[in-house]
């Protein structure tokens, strides 16, 4: 029955309708420049990546990771670390992390002016052993390593935990391993502790049963975020369980910017728009410019040469130019 | 850092996390065959349509809306439902609602041996002018007069009220309309409620207080029923958020038939896929079999000529042949 041809008007909104019992405010980490881009087939060029960030603050972002001190070879898409920090300039009240894999990261990073840090370790030995070529306790080792010197430089570092709700090699992934994870990242100084679910397998129950693993292992709630992936579709539905747990800080990626390699599909991270949708209807004032954002999302699409696979830009993309 | 070229291995499953204070069972509610299909701009032939219902009872569904007899120049899509209906034998065990408009629908549906049937109510002016031509009152008038009389004949009847979160025209829609609705069809006789949100635009918060309004003004929680759209990326959230509330039955889409016609976006009808990947991970078994399910759905896109939407079907599409 629901066939009627009366265009609907523009840019539809969600109603406020807030909930009991979640937290009082809630934060989004941005990572399309760093953790989406890094994951697009397509090499972006620095102007463009220069673009994203800027419309990204000019959309109301005020923590976006910028980019990534790898080496070259590992993640070509973000080669142009050096190159990006130089021309950007930082905007007031917008923090900045990098990501950096290893001390000789760490001095680039530092060369190039990063203020923030982050660092990976892996909650699975079949992980460490293809992303790092390494243990998870050496990975682990590498990194603390890495937020020592960090530190001692005056640094804020923020730690992230993959693979904490699934791997793509062993499958299930018992809470304690990221609870373990994020115990060591916190004792050696991480300010932040972002659990992964890196391939977008996990469901509302276990972001339960993950972040009170992972506080009962000895990190703050206050420290915790979560990094979902919409692979499965599950990506909403855990951030409302994250919510309902006491979490208070959020990755998203703008317009869903990232595949996902290992499950082989176009769907990787959970897309701010999207993020932002819920938590203003949930009554958060996310202080994003949506109509910006999707205007954002729609154009670095065109830069990418597809569709964007947010819901939120799909269904408002027409509405917003 | 997440770039890996080891290839993934076939087919993962979410790890059970069951979650305290959820309903201990639940139904999912397959509306692919009649809500996703009327929505699609392609007319599939009746054959294909019977072949779509045949693997959805193999895939283990137990409720399937089978079409719908409106009048074929309102949906064409539909128009062969007399045809399906002699061509389709039913199942032991699976029952197949069908939606009728009026009570020359409701002789069409029973002449053609329909033993379940479902009607359709406005939360809002808008809708009902535009999709029924009638006021909210009249639109829910004709409907009790179908369900009395679908009642008079013994055929168990469930009540869709539309628009129940949102509407194109009016935006904010008030929980207390459909509520008033729900009690008006739940007292004519509907032992089934399904809240609508057709647009898709509702959130976690306002599913609670939509819920709780229709219980407030008299229906049962057990008689209700909630119907997501995925337009803004919610349905999932928003079925946590129902599960949270008490509701044990959801309608789903097969892979998400069915776009949006309001929103103009191709992400319609919450994909089953999706639906059943959160049951299951929250320890439902929902007797799907989810590559029985995930194949019948690249199946139905290649038909339509159109990439599935489901993000699980888009996933595991790979794996499942």
């Amino acid at each position: 029955m629901d066939d009627v041809d009366t265009p609907a008007p523009a840019a539809p909104r969600p109603s406020v309708h807030p909930r009991q019992g979640l937290p009082e405010a809630v934060r989004i980490y941005e990572v399309g420049p760093r953790d989406g881009l890094q994951a697009e087939k397509v090499i972006i060029d620095t102007a463009v990546k220069l673009e994203l960030v800027q419309r990204l603050e000019r959309a109301g972002m005020t923590t976006i990771e910028l980019t990534s001190f790898v080496p070259p070879r590992w993640v070509p898409q973000l080669a142009d670390a050096e190159n990006l920090m130089a021309a950007h300039a930082p905007r007031e009240g917008v923090r900045y992390p990098v990501l950096v894999p290893n001390l000789k990261g760490l001095a680039r990073a530092k060369a190039a002016g990063a203020r923030e840090i982050a660092v990976v370790v892996s909650s699975t030995e079949a992980f460490a052993k293809a992303n790092f070529a390494n243990t998870i306790d050496g990975a682990l080792d590498n990194a603390v390593a890495v937020v020592e010197a960090a530190r001692a430089d005056g640094l804020p570092v923020r730690g992230y935990v993959s693979m904490a709700f699934g791997d793509p090699w062993e499958g299930a992934v018992a809470p304690e391993m990221p609870a373990r994870m994020a115990a060591a990242l916190s004792a050696a100084g991480c300010t932040s502790i972002s659990l992964g679910d890196t391939i977008g397998v996990g469901t509302a129950g276990q972001v339960a049963d993950v972040v009170g693993a992972a506080v009962a292992a000895g990190t703050s709630l206050e420290a915790l975020a979560l990094h979902f992936h919409d692979t499965y579709g599950q990506a909403l539905s855990n951030v409302l369980a994250g919510l309902e747990a006491g979490v208070t800080e959020f990755d998203a990626s703008a317009g869903g910017l990232g595949g996902c390699p290992y499950a082989r599909s176009a769907t990787g991270n959970l897309a701010t728009e999207d993020l932002v949708w819920l938590l203003e209807g949930l009554g958060y004032d996310t202080g994003i410019d949506l109509d910006a954002l999707v205007a954002t999302s729609t154009w670095m699409a065109g830069q990418l040469g597809r569709a964007p696979v947010s819901r939120v830009v799909r269904a408002l993309a027409q509405d917003v130019r």
